[in-house]
């Protein structure tokens, strides 16, 4: 099966290269009557426009998303409402220069999919990545919002942040101040020695990785085990985002070295004592916060002298400059956002119909349906 | 769409609860004429048998398992093959005392999946955690042994094995020595080390996580962008598994903390020159290694007052005794190993078609069809 | 992705050949809280039981199921509960004489799928036509009893009877009868005369085919339109059954031949005021009786001499004698109910997450929510 | 599961409303390397174009396809060809009036989907039908050409003609004239006459029915027992076509009244001496022309004053002025074309997963692999 198509009930499938003509996603299952417009989506999208922060090239993409269908505005009705249908997202591609890409078309870079690309299917599009492009997490971005929209009325909310970068880490969550920082930082005296960090890399022509944190609001009961379990599906969502490396849940790789009496979150009455779960038990959700962290690996596009072979298998050097951010963060911070949302939308979704047969046996137990 | 089958072209369905009559796996998309036999897979399902090791519990399961389908022995031919058509494989529960899981009907167990299933379904098998039971992966590991079979042909090979047990963590990669200790350790040494700590646990009553590695030999080509990725899939196959609470590809999150030019794999013409990427770019095989690391927990029931509540929400506390294994290692290391040939060989026919067109457009150009 | 596989939220996977050690299903999506029991699957499968009626053979087939996992009969409740975790259903074969198909192992039987599996596969267990049996459908029998037992939880009704056999035809619709003869008619006088039909082709060693007409009470707002039509699933549930080769919903073919003012219903306030829509408009369930008909071709094991050639490719006459069919009616029919059930909760559930999602909507909107 | 995806390995996703922006489809999993210019599924847009015909309103739809993503055209390569990512596909809606829908927003028409969208999702876009309309099938034809590229690879060839219309039927096959009507007939003389009797029913403000023949040159192999059979899913592919009300393979509901001997196809060294089969044994292709027959009702938007309810279901009568089409056909007979081209590109992609697997055993075998 292609892999272009993430969820199964909230389906999302994107398309486009870096340099073509647009980007997009069409988002198959969204329930009719949720409020949305294109202003909604577009929020979304400006939160990961570069040329925000010192980690961002200057390239502009105004990425102005248009929503071709799925929508109508009913009667006396103040905005588009979801109909049921798929909905689909176009954003056209501007400013790209595909001249600029010439040198590198017949050159494998490193740290780039060019390789594995062209052994899976003996052609590519070379232009700025083309398929592999950071730019397709643009869609995912516009179809998380989307998700967005359904899981308010759900009161499921999801909020990611920086907690390492360059190798600079923090323990602080002060959740207010992630909009105060460029880098979604919940320590604003972290950020500033993570803007330092980047400063001092980007005269190396070097560039840095970090490591992303995620929290949300889940009720208990998503999540289909065995294979499904709400955590399987939250890791490949995430590690389906091109510079995500590893991924843990709860205390995640710290879990390895504790005793099951530390691990275990004891539970009492107002719930569970502690939260090395991350708020998933047997891959189901237990109504703790759900917890992840992602390792983001330093952008491959380096300005500096590189190693590597042609399409001929021919040693060549390389050295990519141009317009390359220093870090996927803070880019990447919504995308981890998007991808958590298009996953709660989904497993939301396959629990409502066990809801819904639940309650009604409980209702013809009580007698009311007859 | 409910969550027990896994794969889309080798797709296998488990059920099954840990004290009901037999648990069991359907295998359908592997393709005809690969030889199979009970024999072949029991030698997988030996590997994860309990009462090996100083780790594990004194459970007798013989787990045998039955082919109930999906293979033919054609006349002339030395042993079954598969036609094509679904493969059923059944083991029968035997030595399940229920009875012992009486006092646990009502508690939800700290860090067991009990409050989550209940909170999802309503209902739960209680006894020896139902469908929750590690015992579900023996299914997983009776499937990957079919997998086995059919990567066989493609010289996929993929082994796993323990990096780390109760904090005591070893860099040695010594494969060959892999089978001389309990643990499946590639260090005797440390592997030495890891059983006393178990020792020391199991007098306190506790139980111990660690980390299995996993390495695969894989041609270049597989994982289907930008959703199914290769790493997105395998972390999703990996964390699946119960205890597993975190997945790492290749410098995982050490990747975090470098820089590009430290993390970037060169490129020679005789292949990379490095491999932080663990054999996978742009969610595709490169041909390189695959590598792979998976943080597991400790065991969660612990021979040790714990507090909880009951069904009524009521605090109570309880003492899980018993026969119960100290670390899911070294039992999940195989299990590991049937996720990744699972996800392999899934990947693998989906690669396939790719090929059979490509190769057939070459043939086309060469004027070798006509 | 192989093909044994039913339904997305419903899911049933089927598994087993005709001369196998046995035969079985996986349902995988039923929803928790369902009763369910061997005895009410045991009854279903005793109506497609041969031996009741003069167009069905002698053999014995006792179809014991046994359920193997996926229910759970809780403290003080009457009988097992579905605890939405995967139910295994297996039916051992027996009395199946494998030996008697010695004679047709290199010879490919006409109209069966002797040839087409060889093509298919290069392999093929031949014994008793192996996964091409129409024994294979007694799990999908097996499979729609447990969607039986979710659909009268939603006053969801299904019925199956003949209106045509070997010829044969009646326009009398009178469901009161249809256990009073063997053929499953709605009309007992057509039904004498289908039996003297049958008593005199059986005497030629021939066979005859027919057709089941399958009524159902389904609410409105099942299917889900483009690809995922009401009609489109239910045709292609109708014709996964080996014997059918053509279905129509409503007034089908007659259709045709109609002007749109005749074959459009109208709609009054009370209902529509016709039904040659079948109950489905643009792909969803209007709130009418579904209505769809099958054309069953007759059985191709027939005791008379047929050219055909063997697995040389040369010309051989085959006589297929034994214990075999008249007519895949009256067997058909409840496969004819269970594909139309198992597809029906499918659909169900599919509704059901949006129903919620507009519950909770509405509810919103009064204020009920906050 | 949304519905608006069809295939499994092909798989293409369809989008639009009637009166919104625009339509399209996204194909996912066209092999790479296969040549696809716009012109190429411009032609197949051309052939449903209205205004040819006397059945079809002079509705201008210049049908504008544009594509999007996933093609790219390497140095020196005469045209483009697919990467094996996405193909976006788009047609922007012009000349779309949707002023003259308001008198029907209210409204539901007899034998449209206006009511059961509106109890499905208890929202709808009611202009032109909104996704109901049959202009969704354009995107269909687009990604049916698609389809086309890539089974003439593999020498599958599909056509579709129309054999009744209106009550006229013909038992001529003469496949070379189907291009010399308006109608796709491949007999002129009842061409002429079904013209006649369109032009008759025109005056009455009336519509007209037919049925469609489509035939298919296929290699043996395709289909996957026991769900996804071929037949099985060439119905369901059919019945997804908002018209139709009836699919049939070969024999179809003439094999219902028929006796086995003579239904039966016998077997020569040079293949079927007959093919009441339709190509199609146990669900799986044998070799001959697949032959399948279509149901299409007439269209339901008549210019006769027509009985109905509107949404606070008190009694309405409408006529249906305006531009509107005679009957579904000619324009329904390329989305038969394009259903089964879909359908066979999809079984192709899953059947060369086992052709390869068997050609590598083979090679085993004979020793060349090793």
């Amino acid at each position: 099966m292609p892999g272009n198509t993430f969820g199964t009930l909230f389906r999302v499938t994107t398309w486009g290269e870096s340099h073509g003509r647009a980007i997009g996603a069409v988002i198959d299952g969204c329930p009719p009557g949720v409020p949305l417009t294109a202003e909604m989506i577009q929020q979304e999208l400006e939160r990961r426009r570069p040329g925000k922060g010192g980690a961002t090239s200057p390239r502009k993409e105004p990425d102005r998303v248009e929503i071709m269908s799925g929508v109508f505005r009913p009667e006396g009705c103040e905005h588009e409402l979801t109909t049921g249908t798929p909905i689909s997202l176009v954003i056209f591609n501007r400013d790209a220069h595909s001249r600029s890409y010439d040198h590198i078309r017949d050159v494998f870079r490193p740290g780039h999919g060019d390789l594995s690309y062209q052994a899976k299917y003996g052609i590519r599009d070379h232009r700025g990545g083309g398929r592999a492009s950071a730019r397709e997490t643009a869609a995912r971005v516009a179809a998380g919002a989307v998700a967005a929209q359904l899981l308010n009325l759900h009161a499921i909310d999801v909020v990611a942040y920086t907690v390492a970068l360059g190798g600079i880490e923090t323990d602080k969550r002060d959740l207010r101040v992630i909009g105060e920082n460029r880098l979604f930082c919940p320590d604003n005296e972290a950020a500033a020695r993570m803007e330092e960090r980047i400063a001092q890399v980007r005269a190396q022509g070097d560039t840095l990785g970090g490591i992303v944190e995620i929290r949300a609001v889940c009720p208990p009961g998503l999540g289909e085990p065995v294979f499904d379990k709400l955590d399987a599906e939250l890791a490949r969502a995430l590690m389906s985002i091109g510079a995500v490396k590893g991924v843990e849940i709860g205390a995640g790789f710290r879990a390895a070295a504790m005793t099951g009496s530390e691990n275990n979150d004891p539970i009492s009455p107002s719930g569970f004592m502690g939260n090395n779960a991350g708020g998933i038990l047997a891959g189901i959700s237990n109504g703790e916060h759900l917890v992840m962290r992602v390792a983001v690996k330093p952008i491959p596009s380096i300005n500096r002298e590189q190693q590597t072979v042609n399409s001929a298998n021919e040693p060549v050097t390389i050295r990519i400059g141009g317009r390359h951010d220093i870090s996927a963060i803070p880019r990447i911070v919504p995308v981890c956002e998007a991808m958590v949302r298009l996953t709660l939308a989904d497993h939301l979704l396959r629990q409502l119909a066990i809801v819904e047969t639940r309650n009604r046996l409980l209702r013809q137990r009580d007698g009311r349906d007859g």
